[in-house]
This record gives structure tokens, sequence and C-alpha cells, in this order.
């Protein structure tokens, strides 16, 4: 017994698949309404990117749908209705590919539509009723274990035969996309300059944890088991990480640093030049991605006097952390994740310390963000209601940012109520409190900035109540030999300076490996194009970037936090393994560079 | 809308908790056909038993009931009608557990109810809802990290502070029982000869790979991913077991030799011998687990001239593999797992090869196993349906014994079918063929014996044709310096010999540990006492001493294959967790003692 929601959504893909299928732009634009959105994650447009308006939609159809083909548009389980607006799940084809995508209507028209590419057609992973037997049947003389074959292929892969691709980074993101690409059957290589996957989280501070809830921090295939804490510690997390990279047979070149990179226009092919082990091997990859972290080129702080400085300074990236410091004077300027994080950690060890604010914060504690902004998607209380980690990545994707922003402002809203005292208590304290420009609080200032917040695990309650100082509406003047200056005359005695002041773009990272020229061609790593605070306009819709087709032809960037690194590298698997099998990928709508860093 | 299935179990169920409740054995055992059968996994007996027929019941409740305080059966799920039989699922409590069984109805009583512990109240796993966080909210000043808290747990069990129990074998079985110890919050070190877990599959020779398919295979909490190959090669599983024992945060002590263990009566505790990296450790666990290997404890052969013999020669488990006998002359005495596994991988290095077949054996192929026998419940099909390997572990222990062998000569008569051709040849071939002394094939005689089998991946064709040659119907008469001498007066020249004369129960291995006192105590482990071939009567209905009670006090055996691994590690480890908590744990209907060995 279909639903009205379902017979609505229903109806609505078979006039849309008419539409499309006798190529009708205008036909197929009438059936949205004239506020809507279709995001496409690459099915139509091998790209990443929001269509706003009927115009937008329509002029994307007129370019894509001759080659395109789309086909057998079909719902999937049942459509629901709330509010006025009917939500249903669908799958579709394309000639090349297979789709799936929810779409969210309106009077019976289209407000949101996303379409996503699941699998190539002829080249769908190998699992399920696909999976490799493991053993041949019957028996053949001299045939290689498995252990033999991947043995030679470590010794091959990089020496006597070139990978497709070359991943720089090991983290997460790199990890993740190379668990994809294995999948696929695209040879990759992953270069970390760590000797053990899972170093870049043992390495930090002891007492760090995610901060973001295991339901939310799966990585692709093999999910947490279901008693893995809600916020995994940082040296468990390593080990996770280690032993995934283990189990999915990912080509991982540990304590392999990238010294450069440069693309080979006529050969269409990259040189990545790495010292592994203190030797130096050439790679030729025919693709290369930086997964190098969106939090990695760190802000270089200049300040007037720190070549006089006595006593120890250094980045956030650099901080060793606070076994050094107990006791100790130590200075934090910078207001956001990074300072806060390192502030708590020298209180714990009774260190003197003041963080400098000189702009303001957003702070959402992470149990409120864990049950009021993730928690309807990512939780138990989700996968009781039958919504898994993948189905949570397909809801998340299928707002639009600007509707998600909207969206944003109500949490926040919620947020602020439920944490009315807590905030009451932080800006008594002196605190400069913000909740984005609009109001739309922590996820949105993450998509436009990728700063300017703290989701707080503590650090937020020892400002409160002093035993965190605070020094607020001051810039730093000079940094004297054990003190730093403000601007207005007030003088703080330090053993330590702590530069919490931020990261650059991931082009830092082509700029370095490549050249500022590719840096300069491909233009800033994130943002949305909002202008607002740190994401000037005009307006993309999307993360520059990320996941896609860049300007430089086959470089990449992947990363983002635990959710995107899992959900995008799907999307950015498939347009590496559709380049490799040399099936057409006609890029829509890539972005202009707008801005260089 | 409720089936009439349904409704009829909730009835069922309805009428037991009211006979339950008011003590009416006599009523309740009326709710059962004359021909029932009651298995129950430790929910009402903390025993693996089943009682089968209506005074068995009886006088299980009737010694049960008053403490047990069995109530809440409620249906899980929809029931179904098939056959005439009507099968449902549901739950229920006694005062200290809650459970999970499966209910088949032949008009309207019960022909068998399984009846599962599935928990202990108040020791629940700190799982789902009730995972830990991680992370403390807020700071504490000096506070430990996870991995410092992890290293001091390291130091400190075994040393400081002893286990509460010691798994003696960190195998599969090891493994899988220490996993759930670990979420049930029971300090427990697993003690292992070899250095890394996996080693005892790494160190079989190189083309080995399970025979058993991956859906069979799971280990608990954490299954392989979806693209695992069907047959896993034996170094892939190796380094899963390893990483499984890291990411479960087992205590395992590798390279650590059990030398000897005695029971203190008094203190109701074991001192366990052990030398670990070259150190004498005595371990003073409460509880002591072997979990040494169904097939571990060697038949060692013994033939007339042995001591004479100028070549290589050596039990099945000494085997180092093919490698260094390629062209050599090799007789291979035995036609069972091992026998067939040796001698395909010597064909495969070109040496001469015979084997010696002095019994029949039954042989399945390994696909049609996979496709007749696991197919329906462990399967890309079963998931499909919805039967994951938790449900499929249910089903399968829902059949009591007797019940399944009836069920397993129906599937060996399809097998046959089949495989006809194949059967065919190899009896051509002048192999001994057999389906065990009723017909029941492959599975009832692993339950019965744990040999006298061979899931064929490909050394029967092998046979078929000659190439590997093949021996029957003789005895050994005598080893000579260069040749085996058989009693029809044939002789075969030989470079190596490999006995392939099977394994002994695991109770050799408390001879060898403890004493030959305790193992005779305990007797013979595994046979149901079938009165079969090897599985000596009197009728028992479960393997004895496996996973349950024996005649030691606090002595266990825990093993099988890897779905028993898991599914039985389950129960184990409730016991020993309730033993921990003092929850008292009334034994009904421990076995007695028939055999020695």
């Amino acid at each position: 017994m279909t639903s009205k929601a379902s017979k609505a959504v229903s109806k609505w893909l078979t006039k849309f698949d008419e539409t499309l299928t006798a190529r009708h732009e205008q036909a197929a634009v009438k059936l949205f309404k004239k506020d809507c959105y279709w995001r496409d994650l690459i099915s139509f447009t091998w790209n990443i990117i929001t269509l706003e308006g009927r115009p937008a939609i329509e002029a994307m159809l007129k370019d894509t749908l001759a080659n395109l083909k789309p086909s057998n548009w079909q719902i999937e389980g049942e459509a629901k209705e709330a509010e006025g607006i009917v939500e249903g799940w669908f799958t579709f084809e394309t000639k090349v590919a297979r789709g799936r995508g929810i779409l969210r209507l309106k009077d019976g028209k289209c407000w949101t539509l996303l379409t996503t590419m699941v699998e190539l057609k002829g080249h769908e992973e190998m699992k399920g009723q696909r999976r490799i037997m493991g053993t041949e049947h019957g028996v053949a003389r001299n045939r290689k274990s498995w252990l033999q074959l991947k043995q030679e292929e470590e010794a091959r892969l990089g020496y006597t035969e070139q990978p497709y691709c070359v991943i720089i980074g090991g983290g997460q993101g790199g990890i993740a996309l190379g668990a994809r690409m294995r999948r696929l059957g695209v040879p990759t290589i992953i270069v970390e300059k760590n000797e053990r996957p899972g170093d870049s989280w043992r390495k930090r501070y002891k007492t760090l944890c995610l901060h973001d809830p295991v339901w939310y921090d799966h990585l692709p295939y093999l999910r947490f088991p279901d008693d893995w804490p809600v916020f995994s510690p940082k040296d468990k997390l390593g080990d996770w990480l280690e032993m995934y990279t283990k189990v999915m047979e990912l080509n991982y070149w540990g304590s392999t640093l990238c010294e450069s990179a440069s693309y080979d226009e006529a050969k269409k092919e990259w040189t990545v030049n790495v010292v592994r082990d203190g030797k130096h091997i050439a790679l030729h990859p025919k693709q290369l991605v930086l997964a190098t972290g969106m939090s990695s080129v760190p802000n270089a702080p200049k300040f007037p006097g720190m070549e006089n400085f006595k006593g120890d300074q250094h980045h956030s990236s650099q901080h060793p952390g606070p076994d050094a410091y107990a006791g100790k004077k130590c200075v934090v300027i910078g207001s956001n994740n990074s300072a806060h994080d390192i502030c708590a950690a020298l209180w714990e060890v009774s260190a003197d310390v003041t963080m400098v604010q000189r702009s303001s914060t957003h702070v959402s504690r992470s149990k409120t963000l864990m049950e009021l902004d993730l928690g309807p998607v990512y939780s138990e209380k989700a996968l009781a209601q039958g919504i898994d980690v993948d189905k949570a990545d397909m809801i998340v994707a299928s707002y639009p940012y600007k509707i998600a922003a909207q969206r944003q402002i109500l949490v926040a809203k919620e947020i602020a109520m439920r944490d009315a005292d807590f905030y009451e208590r932080l800006e008594k304290a002196g605190f400069m409190h913000d909740w984005g420009d609009d109001g739309s609080g922590l996820g949105t200032k993450y998509m436009r900035r990728g700063s300017g917040y703290y989701i707080d695990v503590g650090a937020s309650e020892l400002i409160c109540d002093g035993r965190i100082k605070l020094k607020t509406r001051v810039s730093v003047q000079e940094i004297k030999e054990h003190s730093v200056l403000f601007s207005d005359g007030s003088e703080l005695p330090a053993d330590l300076i702590v530069y919490a002041t931020g990261y650059g773009s991931m082009n830092g990272w082509a700029a370095m490996l490549i050249s500022q020229d590719v840096a300069d061609k491909v233009g800033k790593c994130w943002g949305l194009g909002s202008n607002t605070t740190k994401d000037p306009g005009p307006w993309e819709g999307e993360p520059s970037n990320m996941w896609k087709p860049t300007q430089q032809e086959a470089l990449w960037f992947h990363g983002g936090n635990l959710h995107q690194s899992r959900h995008y590298s799907q999307f950015l698997s498939l347009q590496l393994k559709a380049h490799m099998e040399g099936i057409p990928t006609p890029v829509y709508g890539k972005a202009p560079v707008y801005h260089k860093i």
C-alpha cells in the first residue's frame, strides 16, 4: 500500500524521466520550484556543484543531457511527508554509472534534489556477491599465495611499476581515499612523513580526544565496533587507523617525505620526488592528490620583537604538549579550537595560562552539539531508526549549503537556549562570543572558514571561572624578551608563547611542493563564498577545490573532518577511476578562481 | 496485522509463561510434543544441554524453576509457517539475565525450543547507548590518558594484579573469547606460544586458505568488510587476527609458553606457570580456559621401523610445507583434511606424491557445501533476506544435534546429486568414500568426531585423475630405511613420509599441562555420543566438555571452528562473568565422564 508521499515522488520521477529522455530541458525545470536547488555529486556534472534556481539547472541540462542518458528513476523505500515537504529517496542510472539521490517536493514541485554517483558500470567494487574467491578452486602448479602477490606488489609499485595515483598525506583523509581506491582497483601510493599510520594523532598532546562523536567518525567500509568510546582517545584512533591501513591492504609509505612535484603537460604525468627511508625516489603517477590536512599550513605569526623573546615560542602546530611547562607563565595568542585545547592542557599541569583573544569566537559545547546538531542523524537514536552512517551522510549532503545555513540558525537558537547559563557565564568572564555572522553557528562557520570556533570539551569552564585567564579586545604590540606587550599598554610576563594563529589554505601545500604558479592557478581551498568573515564572495555554494576538478589538470584536494573524508572520498575515487579507465568525464561548471589564498 | 503464526507463538509463550510462573512443571511439559527437544545455552541450566522428551524437560524444570524466575516471554518480530511447522523468535528474562530464543511448534505444541542467555542484568556490555565516553567532559588535573591507563594495565596485569581468567591458546578461539571477556570487564590474559596473533595461520604452508566461506567466519563484534575474499588466505586472516587483538584491547601475551598449571582447591585458584620472553612467571587466575585447538594434540604415529627411516618424517602438524620436496618421493599416510591439503601442496611443487588411505573419508566440495549446506544462512543471499551472522548462529543453534543430523541426511543427498559425476570419478580412482555412518555427511561427522572428512578445495580432482597417487585398503606394515612397506606386500620408496594421522582430544592438553588425573577426571572433549565411528555412546547430545562446566572446577575448554569460536564464546564468557560477580550458577545436568580419550 503505497503512501501518498511515495506516489507523489514516483509521479515526479516519472515526469522528470520523461523530460530528460526527451531532452526537454525547459519542461524539466518546470518540475522545479522557482526557489530550487540541485546538488550533484558527480553523476551529472563530473563536479561537486549546487545549481540554484531554474536557469542554472536548465543550463546544466542543456550542456550535459546529450551524452548522459539518464534513465531508470525509481523510488527507493517509502517517501515521507512532514510540514508540507515530501521527501523520498531514489535510484537512477546514466550511460556510465548508477546513482542514488534524495528528492524534496513542495506542492508537487522539486525544492531540493540531490544526485550522487554510486558506482561506474563495469567497474563495480568487488564486494558482496562479487567479492573475490581468495583461493582458486582447484590447484595450479607454482601458483602464488596472497602474501606473495602482496609482497611482489609492494616491491614493484613505485619502483618498476608506477602507481596511477599518489596521495600526499597519510592521515584519515589519505587513508579513507586510499581504501576507496584499493576497492576500485586503482594502483595508489599514500605518502606520509610520519612513520606509522595514526602517528599524526599519536604525536598530539596526551589528553587529546576527538571532539566529534563516534557515529560521525567512521571510516569507509569498516565501522568502529559498537562499544567504541563516544569520543575517541587519540592513541586508540591511531591504532584503528594503523590496523585499517593494514587490513585494507593500502600501499602506505610511512617515513616518506614529499619534496617536490611537477606536472608534465605533454606526458600528462606528474613527477613526485620523495625521500623514503633516506632514499630519493621519483614517482610518476597520472594523478596527484593532496590530502595534507585542512589545518596544516600554519599561519606563521609575525609580531614585532619575536626574535628577542628569550622563552619558548611556537605556532600551535608545533606545540609539544604541556608537560615541560608545569608552573610556568604561558601566553596563548588565539581563541579558537587549538588555543582552547592548549590552554586547557596547560592548566592541567598547573601552568599559569592566559588566552589572548583578539576577535570573537563561536563556542558550542560538545555534548549539546552532539545531541542537537548531529543527533538526528549521527547517534544511537538515529541508528535505532534505521539511519546508519551511509544514510546519514546522504541526508546531510541533501541540504545545499545555503539551506543548511538557514537550518543551522534554528539549531543555534536551540543550543543558545539549552546552554543559556553557560553562555551567560562565558560572556561574564569577558569572552567575546559570536554565533557566526548570521547566527548560523558552528557547522556553517566550519564550512565557510574552517576556523573561528571551539567545540567545548572543558576549556570554556576554565575560562568562565578564571582558571584560564583571559585578555580580550587587544592586539599584540610587541614581543619583548620576557613578556608580551599589548595595544592597551598592558604587559604579560611569559615563559612560553603559543601562537594559535590558525592555518592557511591547503593550496599553500601546492605552493611548497609544486610551485607558487600552480598554487595561484588553483587558488584558495575551502570556503563557500558567503561574503561573511573570512569567506569572501562571490558565492560558489561548495567548498572551493575540494574533492573535485581544479584548475590544475590532474591535481586534486582531499580532506575535511572524518565525515567528509569518508563521504567525499567516494566521489573523488570514482572520478579518478573514471580517468584511469578512459571514461569521459566532461566537467560542468568548474568554478573560476576568485581568491588565491 | 498479526499473522496466524505469530498469534500461535504468542499464545504458546503466554501459556508457557503461566505454567512456569506457577511452577506447574507437569502443565508446562504438556505444551510440548512427545517428540520434543529443549536446547538451553546457559539461561535455565548454566550448562550447554539438550533435553529430549517431556520427562527430561520436566525434571530440569523441577530442579531449576524455584530460583530462576523466568518471565516476560515476548515474541520478537513475525513468526512464520512452513510445511506444518510454525517458527518464531522470542525474548525472555530470568532473575539474573535476559535471553532470546527460537520456538518451533507442530500442531500448536512445541517441537523444538532454543533458549539462550544474551546478557546478565546489571552487567551488560558497555556498547551502543551505554558505550563509554572516552573523554571526561571538563578537565581534571593530572588525569591519565587512554594510552597511559592501557600501558599501566599492561604493566600490572599478571604481575602486581592477577587476571581473573587465563586463556591458554591465542588462536581464533582464545581471541574471540578474549574479546567477549574484555567487553564484560573480566580481566583476562591470553597466553600464546607464537609471537604475534595470527602466527598459527601464518606458519602454515603458503597456499592455505580457509575452507569455510567468509559469512561463516566472522569474529564477534567486528565483521570482515564486505569485500573480504570468500576463502580467507591464511596471511590475510593472520593480519585480521592481529589487528583485531589490538583494537579489541586484548591482553595478549605472545611468545609465552605455558609450562604447567595446578588448581588449589582451598584457595579456589589456579597457578599457571608460563615463560614469557624467557622469564618465568606464575599467574594466579580464578578460572582457566584451554583454547589450544580441536586439532592440536597430535596422534603420534607408531609404526614399526620408524627409527630406521633415512628421509624426512613428521606428523602433519609439523609439516613445513612443500617447498623442500620438489621432485621428491612423498608418501602421506592418512586421507582426511590435512592429508589432502598436504598432498595437493606437494603436487603443486611437482613432488611425486602418494596418499595412503587406510579407512574411508567423506568428501564434500567446498563450493557445493557453501551453497547447499551453509548457503541458506551464511551467504550474500541470506544477508539479503536479513539473516546476518548473529541470526544465522541462532538458527543453527536452534536445531538439536539429533535433528540436525536428520536434516543433514537430506543435504547430503542433494550434494550427492549435484556432484554425482565428481563422486563417480573419485570412486573410480579407487578412493574409499563414505557419507558418514547414517549418510549425514560432513557437518555431522565434524560434530561427532572432528575428523574423517575433507572439504575439497582442489585435491580431489588430483586424486580423480591420478596426479595424486592413491594407495587404499592397506595398512602400514613397516617403515624401512627408504620406503614404506604395506600389508599387501607392496612397497613405496619415500624421501618424505607425512603422518596425517590426526589429533587427539583437547584433554590431552590438560594431561600435558595440568596432570593425567585431571585429564582423566574431565574426560574426552568433543563428540556427541552418537555410537557411530569414533563417537562411542552413550548419547550426550552436546559436544563433551565444550564451552561449559567440566568435572574439574574452574577448568573450561573453548574452541571449534570460527563459527563455534564466535558463537559459543558468548556463553562461556557469560558463565565466567557470572562467577566473577558472585552470581550463583547452579549447573543442571552436567554430563558424567564416559570416555577418557
